[in-house]
Parts: structure tokens; sequence; C-alpha cells
């Protein structure tokens, strides 16, 4: 038999993530090449400034400034994508695709937004495109979502899926802390970005949810689906409050397949102080999954960091298809459409936190408004009182109710006379 | 093209798991076939009694009690190994390679003692043998430690792998219970055996972690050099001491590779309350895993019930490759040999609870014992005191210690004329 040769990649990127794919693949050729059968070989990699001084030295000719010798290039089997961003990632994957390579990518965004179509653009075309790291980067997701669960019909996903948030939401837990502190503080130990956005307003945990979502039920769950709340409203004495109810407050992404519609959504959330999900520390990442077949399973690893790790896994697992000539082994087939459930419609337990005059037929007033809306409150309790301004604060938990319900509630509550403010409303799930 | 027709299937065992391995095959029959892109077709099972009534009913013609009509017929192209125990499973496995049938076990026992042999031969006859089912039968590990995670070199792996030891553990911890009312419970429950010997004892664990310490390392481990350690001599009162400490107590597989040595063991195992695998509660399982790129990932799901799952999730991946034409895959290499660490000389913390003649002096004269054998104490506390008998309970807490000499201080301590009896003797290991 003809040596086949080593199977070449182009990387778009050699950034921090790049650099730690492109290291491991000189450090670790030989145990890769005995495991693969077939040797890999950075062959190429688009840079901004070939000059620059990096961590790794690739050899000369490796790097270039124009994605067209890696995308178009006759001598690349495998494109690997690390650029991030919606363009010109987007579009140079799926150059790669029409051209016949196989993509690898750790584009959440890209995922997100497009998966579905570049992923039936792949189909369509015969090549692999995998997307490991675009998840819960340390985490192996997609592998067993694809392969060892294929027969389990998924009804629900709930996950710590953004790093940032979760090292802030443990701090602000442990420390008593209010939110400003704690970013401020996380920014500067380099936790948290400058422009700390993506990831405290959720976009970052509903681009992933998206892809995870549209995995698991088998239909395109779209960003824009994804209903989101940023942690920036929590504040010390919600803390506080939760841990005396016994729940501790993470920032959950949650997809559901309830009755035929998705649910998806991305909130602080208070969930049981006892369960897994809520012992999930730090930057630590964690998907729970509930599964038919499978019942609950729970994954937990590190959110950042090992981003190189994925992409090398996605890399290896496709080189095992190439040396045997086996591509798109197991592709991911995603329905048109499905029915979505707003966020008006979804049930909950809620938790809210408002401060009242403090006087006496407050509590009558403002249950008789939340009964006229079909919401039971479940307790009541009276935190700190402002003696100065007369004032109380009040912690209400319900029972389960309509979001719809609860909104209008909590705005009739907040404009009552004996209402100063309401501080806070967060959804409950009694995750076990 | 022509239609290659179904995927043929014979089971070995009809069993609860076969029941639900079967139940899959039929009830999900179109679902199976469309992710796979052929049809799976269960021809022929193994029975020891036909006209037995089942839950379900197979076609005439389905069911035999003849293990040569599956092993070595020409209309079976994957044999599904349910029988448990050593023999004649391990034969027919043998059998089936031999005849060049792609196998999926769920056994455990055959995997821990033969797991590298059979491999071999798999490998040596170009077939796949796949075996999710015999390690945490509702967590996928096998796939990712096969697939995705290649290119991580494996340091550790701890898990909480056998159900019902682990049921036991968290009613004695939540209750207060000395072993022998639980034991009784669960087995009038159903979670023990009547003869629970092969879960307490710590065998079941430890074929388990034979099969994942030999994927994790690459090299055979077998269940005779895994040190082993049951739970029946835990009592309330370690449980409650541990607890005082900040501890829990689990049945904990272990292991190491460590300075070029493998160290593996499963024994009661003191761990912060506050880590991962200490709320991993009841018949839960959980696998941690430490490897170089990916860092600490730990995966959590149901124990038992949902064996078919991973039966099911095996013969899907196969089925997948067969649609493929791409047979063995990724195949599993095992080294020759390694060195391997005996107990003796592994390091760790020791708890010890020991009962002492309440009088002044003792304290120094034990300490004493354990500074000539170099083993550092870290706390001594006075738990409960017998008055009548003038005996004080102490408990004791090294800090790190090579076993060897911990065993020799305890005999020692244990001989002084000033101790009643030594009562417990538990691992520490401070798990994040």
């Amino acid at each position: 038999m003809s040596d086949p040769g080593p199977i070449r990649v182009g990387m778009l990127g050699l950034g921090n993530v790049g650099a730690g794919v492109a290291a491991v693949l000189f450090n670790k050729s030989e145990q890769l090449a005995d495991s693969v059968g077939r040797g890999i070989q950075l062959r190429r990699a688009l840079v901004r400034d070939p000059a620059r001084s990096r961590p790794i030295a690739p050899p000369p000719g490796v790097l270039t400034t124009d994605p067209q010798q890696i995308v178009a290039a006759d001598d690349i089997d495998v494109v690997i994508e690390l650029l991030g961003g919606l363009s010109p990632a987007r579009e140079l994957i799926e150059a790669s695709i029409a051209n016949g390579k196989h993509v690898v990518t750790a584009n959440k965004e890209v995922m997100a937004h497009h998966g579905a179509e570049l992923l039936a653009q792949a189909a369509e075309r015969g090549v692999d495109l995998y997307f490991e790291a675009s998840v819960g980067a340390g985490i192996p997701l997609i592998g067993p979502f694809r392969q060892n669960l294929t027969a389990n019909q998924f009804s629900a996903v709930e996950a710590i899926i953004n790093g940032t948030t979760n090292y802030i939401l443990t701090r602000m837990a442990a420390e008593g802390s209010d939110y400003g502190a704690v970013l401020s503080d996380a920014q500067r130990l380099g936790y948290a970005e400058p422009d700390p956005a993506n990831d405290i307003e959720g976009h970052d945990a509903a681009y992933k949810l998206a892809v995870l979502a549209t995995l698991a039920f088998g239909v395109e769950v779209r960003p824009e689906s994804i209903y989101r709340e940023g942690i920036a409203g929590l504040a010390a004495a919600d803390f506080k409050a939760a841990a005396d109810l016994g729940y501790g407050i993470k920032l959950l992404a949650i997809a559901r397949l309830r009755d035929g519609a998705v649910e998806a959504r991305v909130h602080p959330t208070m969930i049981p102080r006892g369960c897994l999900l809520c012992q999930v520390g730090g930057v630590e990442n964690a998907v729970r999954i509930q599964g038919d077949l499978i019942g609950n399973a729970t994954f937990v690893g590190r959110g950042a960091g090992p981003e190189p790790t994925a992409s090398v896994a996605d890399l290896i697992d496709l080189s095992h298809n190439l040396a045997l000539g086996a591509h798109a082994r197991v592709p991911l087939r995603v329905g048109a459409s499905c029915s979505f459930r707003p966020i008006e419609q979804v049930r909950s337990r809620y938790y809210l936190r408002l401060w009242v005059k403090d006087q006496p037929g407050v509590l009558a007033r403002i249950g008789s408004v939340f009964g006229a809306h079909q919401v039971s409150i479940a307790a009541v309790t009276q935190k700190e009182t402002d003696d100065d301004a007369s004032l109380a604060e009040l912690v209400i938990v319900t029972h389960q109710a309509v979001e719809r319900d609860m909104q209008a509630a909590v705005n009739e509550a907040g404009a009552l006379d004996i209402t100063d403010r309401v501080a806070n409303l967060i959804r409950i799930e009694d995750i076990p």
C-alpha cells in the first residue's frame, strides 16, 4: 500500500488558541501519528503579521497573510478556523467547505448563527464540520451527543457555560460582595474582558446554548430565539437571601423540549445549594442533559484554557476518519423548524425582592395583587429595615406561575403607593 | 448502489439488560435506521428457556438455546454479549471475534480480566470490540477516552463507580446509621443483592477501575493489581468524625500514574465535603479524570438502570462504522507492561480512630510511636469517653505519609498497653 502521506492542516488564526493547537501538533506529533495511523502536518497558518515574534516558531513558508492560500489550496485537507467573530470566519468556512475541505472550528458565534446551514453545506459537499471547541472548551460534549447518545430523545439541557460570569457569581456568593467590586477585580485579574458585555449579558452563553440545543433536539435553535438576562442586576442581598432559602445563584443556560415546543433561556437562576450544578465554582463549566434512556448525566470541566484541546480532539477524530477514508461518519441532521415557547409562556417559580413601606396592611395588599394574577405565594420574609425611611425589605417566593402573570403581578405591585422599589426578580429552578 | 440490507445482530442473553436492548431496537428502529443509514435487525437471541414468558416477544425463530447459532452463524454481523460472569461469556466473545464478528459487551468482569487480550484479538482479526456498558452504565466514558481525548496524557482517574455502596454510604452519612442496618434496608429495597459481597467488598468497582485505568494509561491494569478494601468496617462514628473534619466518606476507585508507575486502589476514602465527587449521592456514579491538556473533567450519571443505553450506544457507534465500511476505526492499543506501585509504597493522609485509656500521658506515648515511624500528626481530637471502662475515643489525622510507615505505626500503637482497640483507619484524599 502506498503511503498516503500526512494529513495536511491549514490554520486560520494563530493567536492564543491557535498557538496552543500548533504546539500540540508539534510536541505530540509522534503520539498523534501513532494513534491516527497517519501523520498530521501543519502546512500553513493565516496570520496578520508574519514578522511578529511568537511563542512557537513554525518552519519557513508556513505563515501566510492570504486566506486563499489555505481555503483554496490544493495541498490542504483540513482547515482549522480560530479567528472568532462572524466575519470573515463564516465566509472562510463556507469557502473551505465549497472547496472540499474538512473544517474544525472553535467559533461559537458562527456555529450559533449559521451552524445548521454550514452543516447542511458540509453534508452536501461530503465533508466533515467539527465544532467541539465552540462549546464548553474542556468538556467533551459534542462527541457524546453525536455518537454515544444517538439513541436518546433529549428533553433538557441545563448548563453553566460561561466561565467569566461563573467566576464572578462564585466570588459574590463566597464574599458577600456586590457585583461591581467583583467585576473590577475579575477584570484586573484577567478573568473578565475590559469590555465584559459579551460575557456578563449572557451573549456568550446564549451562543453556546444555541449550539447545544440544536444538537440535543435536532432542530435549529438560533441565538435570537433565546431569552437572555445578564448578571449585572444581582446584589449581595440576593445572594444572602438565596442562601437563607437554601439556594445558590448561577447564570444558567436552559433549553427544554416540552409538549412539542422548545424553550431556551439564559438568566440568573436560583438552584438548590446541594445540587451538583451549584457546586460548580469559579471558571468551571457544567452541562447537565436529560434523555429518555440515559436519564440525567452531567459533564463538568474547565470552561476556558484548554480550547486548543477541543480543537485538537476534533482534528484527531476527523483524522481517524480520513485515515480510513470514512468522512462524514456521523452526519448531523437538523430538522427544518420547530415550535418555540416564548418566555412569556414559560412556567417557573420566582424569587422577588422589594422595598415597601414599613406599616401594617402591606402584606395583605401585595398578596391580593399576586392572587389577582394567579400567582400563588409560597413564602414571604422580611429581611432588612431602613428605619430612617420607614422602609422594609421583603423577599417573596412563589409557587409555579406563568411568566406573563408574574410580570404583570410584579408591575402592579411595583406601582402600589406602599412600594418603594422592586429590587430584583430571579427565577427559581429546583434542579435535583 | 445496491441495498446492503440491515445490520444483523445476535444477542447472547435476554435478561433485564438484554430485554432493554431489544426493546430499544424494536421501539426506535426507524430513528436508529435514520441515524445510521442502515436498519439494525435483531436476528437471533440466546436464551435458556425459549418458552418462558418475556416482556418483549421477539418474532418466531429469533430465540435459540444454541450459542453457535449466533457466534458461528453466517447471518450475524454483530454479537452483543450480555451474559455476565467470566465463563462462557469470554469463550463466546473469543469465538465471535475469531469468526469475524464485531462484539458489544457489557461484561466488566471479562473486560477487566481479559480486556487487553480480547482487544488484541479483535485488532488482529480486524473487528471492533465495544464495551461502554462495562463501566459506569449511564455515563458515556469510553467513547471520550477512545476518541475525543486521544491527545491527552492521563495522570489520574478518581471514581465512584459502584451504585450499591454509594447508596449505602450516602444513607449512612445522612442518617447517622450504622452499616448493618442500612445494608439490610438496601437489600430489602433491592439496592443491594442478597449476597452483597461483589459490591461491598469492592470487587465490582475494581473491575471497572481496571477497565478505565487500562484505557486511561494505555497499559494493562488487571484487577489483581488493584488494592481493595470494602465498606463493611465503616461505622456511624466515622461519618460523624469525618463531618466534623469537613469530609465525607466515599468508596473511591483511584488510579494514578506517577513517576512512571501506576497505583490503583479501591477503598473507603475521606474527601472534602465541598468537592464535586462528595456531592454525588445515592446510586449515581461519577468519574473524574485528569489529563495534561484537558485538566480535570468529571462525568456524572446514573450508575445502574440504563445499561441497555450504553450497549445500544455502542451498537449505534459500531453500526455507523459498518454502514461506512470503516470498522476498527479507533483501535485501542494497550502497552505490554508497566511498573506498578504496591499499596505499601503509596503516599496518603490518614484518619485513625482508636479507643485508649482515659489517663494522662496517653497522647505523648502515641505521638512518639507515630514520630518514630516518620508519620507526622496534623491533629488529634478526643471524641467520646466511656466512663465505666475509663476509655476515651481519639481521632488522629496525619500529614502525608507512606502506607508502610503508617501501617507499622498503627500496629505498634494498637499493641500499646494504653490502647484498648483500633476502630478504623481511613485514607484521606484532598480532591478539590
